[in-house]
């Protein structure tokens, strides 16, 4: 850390700043909306940032972003940005990443790749760091490591702490995504197509297919006419079972993107290998890291969006059974966590803390 | 009808008048959302009105409301304004039902009762006239008869083709209910907190418990806490096994609000005695009464509450086979349908209407 710097906000629940060097960090995709979430969590987690490289496409060159208060000027992507990178986060897409990752990774730098490019590769980890950071590779230099779909990050964090209880067998979820998971335009769309509703004017969605005030529609990646799911659909199901480390989990799943700006909820239904007391399962996530239990029954507060935006914490709640096995071997819960972080910058970032701690 | 009013629009899907007398009809909770669609509903579907009675609490005494271009006044609820009644709407909650329903039934009426009152009384028919008709009593005077919850009238609306072709074992449900089943003011507050929350106002909710704008949260019926399930959630679970006639039927489900105005939408996932092709389920909704496909893969096009609201028929799509069943038994699909429509001023008219045209 440059001691000269106004020091950025600690959160209690943040590591203390590594005693080795200060590293160079490069962030690609710098100007979206999961950018702006690693810059905040650079500085929020004291991560130790010593030069820091904004990388974006031309159009966006020029611009400058603040970190740690001061300006800092947006490069053009290319592969000699690079150099010297020790830490390169990736958000711009999967063809970027695919592109412009493993120069990076030659170059040395630890990649965390925030798109889909890499994570079902057999060769790269695909880790959220408290579920699965045993995933982790032992040598940062130069390896590249996957970071989740957002729905993925966020239904693992209670799914994780419940399947080294009993082993999961089955899930079934339906989601409730929210705007930040299509970018910061589709956040835009959201607030201003509401704002003409609300006034009466007509309003054409540029960035989204279906008009989104007050409307939740499926979720916007294509879907395979061969099976009938759409690409995170087919993600989720996949990365779960890679996360979870069970190739045989059975996962059915319904994507949907509903009017709500930046955390994702899930309802799921889960069917274990043997019976799982709700109440055994409420004890298990109290204690999870990363998970706030949020399960007030006679207060009716359950998980919100609005509780979940702007935090770390996973929220779980509505930990029941399922009363349609009467085996007793399936639970139904509520999750949700902000996309942004725990489904995108916080894990990215907690994956190299892990790699950077070593 | 009188003739010397000007004729309501009348919809392709609508009913010719009836060749009978002109009836003297009730609504009772005249001035709620649901009141405002029976009326529309009367008008729109040449309901044989002779005389309109819109009863409601003392407080609202003194309004008046629009049928068929004319000022009807709005008066007191009592015992004695259901003299001379021949079809009594009840849409003004269960504790008003209990007190008057039984009341308007001896005096002659035919009762539909919007609320859950009656719904799981054995000597209650509950309806939805293209799933359950056969359960309509033959004779209408004095009788009543209960309209389901709005989840389960829009859910049996593609379940129940589905049942007459394989009997359904098991339903997984996840909802996305709209503001419109918490009532006009509800609405309202959706819409205010919404203006509030673009214009960075602070917003207290008057309406319901937690913050709307942008926000969702798990129903807000009482959760009991013996089986975590809230009241919503298990009146469709009784509901559904009534209506379908179904009675070892295994029914999950967790249900949300979401923030969109009138139409809900679920997310179902539903195993079948036996396999059933997601195509030969497509083929049968396509030709179910009230029902409309929407489940154009190549478009991205699926039910969405912006299309179904307002209009009468349920949408349903995204119709595949549950990856998480291996067996072929169970398919997944997406339906939405208008709260206040299909979910409960249709139907109940539609109930009249069966009862009155034998």
């Amino acid at each position: 850390m440059s001691l000269d710097l106004a020091p950025s906000p600690v959160r209690s629940d943040a590591p203390a700043p590594s005693s080795g060097r200060a590293l160079t960090v490069a962030i690609v995709g710098a100007t979206g909306a999961v950018g702006a979430e690693l810059i905040d969590q650079l500085e929020r987690r004291a991560f130790p940032v010593g030069e820091l490289r904004l990388l974006a496409s031309p159009r966006s060159a020029g611009r400058s972003l603040t970190f740690r208060g001061r300006p800092v000027a947006v490069q053009v992507l290319d592969d000699d940005a690079f150099d010297g990178v020790d830490v390169a986060f990736f958000s711009a897409g999967a063809g970027v990443s695919r592109r412009y990752g493993p120069v990076a990774a030659a170059r040395g730098a630890l990649v965390v790749d925030n798109s889909s490019a890499f994570r079902m590769d057999e060769a790269t980890p695909l880790v959220v760091p408290e579920v699965n950071g045993r995933d982790l590779p032992a040598e940062g230099a130069g390896r590249l490591v996957a970071n989740p779909n957002c729905v993925t990050a966020v239904a693992v964090m209670a799914l994780g702490p419940l399947h080294n209880e009993v082993p999961i067998r089955r899930v079934i979820a339906a989601t409730y995504q929210a705007a930040s998971g299509a970018g910061a335009a589709a956040m835009e769309e959201l607030r201003a197509s509401t704002a003409a509703y609300l006034d009466g004017r007509a309003f054409q969605p540029q960035v989204l297919k279906h008009p989104y005030a007050f409307n939740l529609f499926s979720h916007d990646a294509a879907v395979d006419p061969a099976t009938g799911y759409n690409g995170e659909e087919s993600k989720v199901m996949d990365e779960l079972r890679k996360i979870l480390g069970a190739p045989d989990l059975r996962v059915g799943i319904t994507c949907v993107r509903v009017p709500v700006l930046r955390a994702h909820a899930m309802a799921l239904t889960v069917e274990f290998a043997s019976p799982l007391a709700a109440e055994r399962a409420r004890e298990i996530l109290s204690t999870a890291p990363g998970v706030r239990l949020v399960d007030d029954v006679a207060a009716n507060h359950f998980p919100m969006p609005n509780e979940a935006s702007g935090r770390d914490e996973v929220l779980v709640g509505r930990i029941r059974p399922d009363t349609s096995d009467p085996t007793g071997c399936s639970l139904a819960l509520f999750v949700v966590g902000d996309q942004l972080l725990k489904g995108a910058a916080l894990n990215a970032i907690q994956i190299a803390e892990a790699m950077v701690g070593r």
